[in-house]
């Protein structure tokens, strides 16, 4: 009875699992969760006076299918400020989050069976929303030596001529590995010889800690500017997720592209949240820089934890708000299969939710989000240690 | 460079034209527009309150991918109260919008070549849509004596071995007419004979007048309950359309397919907006009737002043808040070879926007939206007779 097309999707392996520690915790179930991909915080009051502001005044009709001009404006303003990239408001769609405006990539780019190399882990939605537009996700493996990020040997090890695009994630979702400018330089010059176009998914770009620093393989050369499409969104550092704003930033023939399909897919993003967005970018003092430092602070007490646990190993992040441990000698102990018997296990005997790093092609990990509060982490770390030595 | 797919999709027109006139006015021209396909009324203030309160709480992160359960169980009350169906709260997929459920329908029901029976005239994105979904819209063409309504023998005429869904759209935009139970349980008898779907869009479902009334075909049968997905949602009748929120409900296996897809596309619909249509359904007291009494006033004033315009003729609607005129004989006068070219020059030499009938497959109409005020219904339709009778 159903399509083809929707036989091929898997479900989002996220949203289920949080759905699900979430309903437990409903029940009453002292569930300690490090599944949330969000922040825990709230968004900022500035943004939130906004758009209580314009719910007053009742300016929320429609706008134009790609967003009103003055948050493609102050967008460009802040891709010029911060990543160094010129571009017109004519190039930026936004977007209902960075999901649609990946979404918008894949079906402007990809006819049938182009393929598509993704970095193994990969962010759940990639390879999904590749086959959505009839593409090919072909998954490359990275290297622990190379901390877990794609170099111009895996990718030419899996090039075909039917690749059509790469995605880079830089800060990384799962690892939290962040790409060096050396590292996109290489890239870059590989995808222009190639004639590669790269999806450049910089959604946790004001999450990086220490001595890493977020650099948008766009800015690198102008060859390549010709064949990125920057995706980006309020949701991580605006602490903005449930108002499901994001855009991207794109050549001008694939921004036409773009606002033709949103326009019958789902018209204009949230009126309120475009708005919202506008404050975030021009009215921010602070508050953004003042989250990073609680998250990275989380970091670090994570990988302490972490670190009082024996025969695991971890992925060490430089950015985002995840850690991605390796459990393979625990699988072993407890005779699992995979990850995901070892997060239902957890669950069920610990009360603590992790998300299984099968839903990011890794299936000896698992993903934890310091997303949430200190003791917490404290107090989960404590029951994931105690449940995987007892 | 662009796919295949992005050069078959045209434009939104109606939003095309919409954004024109609103430019023109931002420059200082003096245009009156009938363009709108949006109520002008702002949204209620019992509506805003409620998300101002839920911005103001701060609990407005991610939610479950097809929605938050009290809107799912809301929307089935609803569903219940007022078109007599019932359904489970997991038969609710809520969407960005109900653009984004018509493309959840034809994702999820649509093979390659799968062919969709679409009356004339048809809302611009229909089509596109089908086409989004490697389908084939396939127009099917309605008679004057049948009010542009779409009959059996039309379905059966364009019925091929590929036909898989038909459109229903009761009130009808661009025309205003309402289908009869009577009109609707032929189609359902013929669409349950022949295994074909229907995907009933009852977005103007509230904005009924005289003795019209609103029926979805899911109510006439169980048979033919199992092949319909209604397609509704806010911003019609609540004034809500900058708050891209509406929904679909559907048998079991469609709306666990549009949750996988939706969960990739775009996640959960705004979650303000989610209360926001959760405070819409629970706590009106008479709004949305008294907006229906203003849209009515306004339809017999068009009506009128309709008459003065000599050698025009109209479809007399009996919902939404379009009226469709047929200005054959003005096209013949004036040279111009379709109601495009008339309305470019209604705009530049009249200052009055409408939406040319091109753009919903009958290029010798025009669209009139009486979503103004009487005021501007006045003086804008005084403006046309000046110019067509010049």
């Amino acid at each position: 009875m159903l399509s083809n097309r929707i036989k091929k999707i898997e479900p989002s392996m996220t949203l289920a699992i949080t759905a699900k520690a979430k309903a437990l915790k409903q029940s009453g179930v002292d569930v300690i969760s490090f599944g949330a991909g969000e922040p825990d915080f709230p968004t900022p009051a500035y943004i939130r006076n906004e758009a209580i502001q314009k719910i007053e005044e009742g300016h929320i009709g429609y706008t134009a299918a790609s967003g009103i001009a003055e948050l493609k404006t102050a967008i460009c303003k802040k891709l010029s400020q911060d990543q160094g990239v010129t571009y017109e408001p004519s190039q930026i769609v936004v977007s209902t989050g960075a999901k649609q405006a990946l979404f918008n990539s894949f079906q402007v780019l990809l006819n049938p069976n182009d393929e598509v190399l993704i970095g193994v882990p990969y962010w759940v939605s990639y390879p999904e929303l590749v086959k959505m537009a009839d593409g090919v996700p072909v998954l490359v493996e990275t290297k622990a030596e190379n901390q877990y990020k794609l170099t111009v040997d895996d990718l030419e090890e899996h090039r075909s001529p039917q690749t059509k695009a790469i995605i880079l994630n830089s800060p990384n979702n799962p690892t939290g590995v962040v790409y060096s400018q050396e590292e996109l330089r290489a890239i870059a010059e590989w995808a222009v010889e190639k004639g590669i176009w790269v999806i450049s998914d910089e959604i946790y770009e004001k999450l990086v800690y220490g001595a890493a620093k977020h650099v948008s393989i766009a800015s690198l050369s102008e060859d390549i500017y010709k064949q990125t499409i920057i995706i980006n969104g309020f949701s991580k550092a605006y602490a903005m997720t449930g108002w499901r704003i994001g855009y991207s930033a794109a050549p001008l023939e694939v921004t036409k592209g773009m606002t033709s399909l949103q326009s019958h897919v789902s018209s204009n993003p949230n009126t309120i949240s475009q708005y919202a967005g506008l404050a975030a970018l021009e009215k921010e003092s602070g508050e953004v820089e003042a989250m990073r430092l609680v998250f990275e602070k989380r970091k670090n007490l994570m990988l302490d934890k972490i670190s009082e646990i024996p025969d695991v190993t971890c992925i060490k992040p430089e950015g985002a708000f995840y850690i991605m441990i390796d459990c393979a000698s625990y699988l072993s102990k407890f005779g699992f299969e995979s990850a995901s018997e070892l997060a239902q296990a957890m669950l069920d005997q610990a009360s603590v939710a992790v998300i299984p790093g099968d839903a990011f092609g890794m299936n000896t990990y698992i993903r934890l989000s310091y997303a949430t509060s200190e003791s917490l982490i404290e107090a989960g770390l404590d029951r994931i240690k105690a449940f995987l030595t007892k």
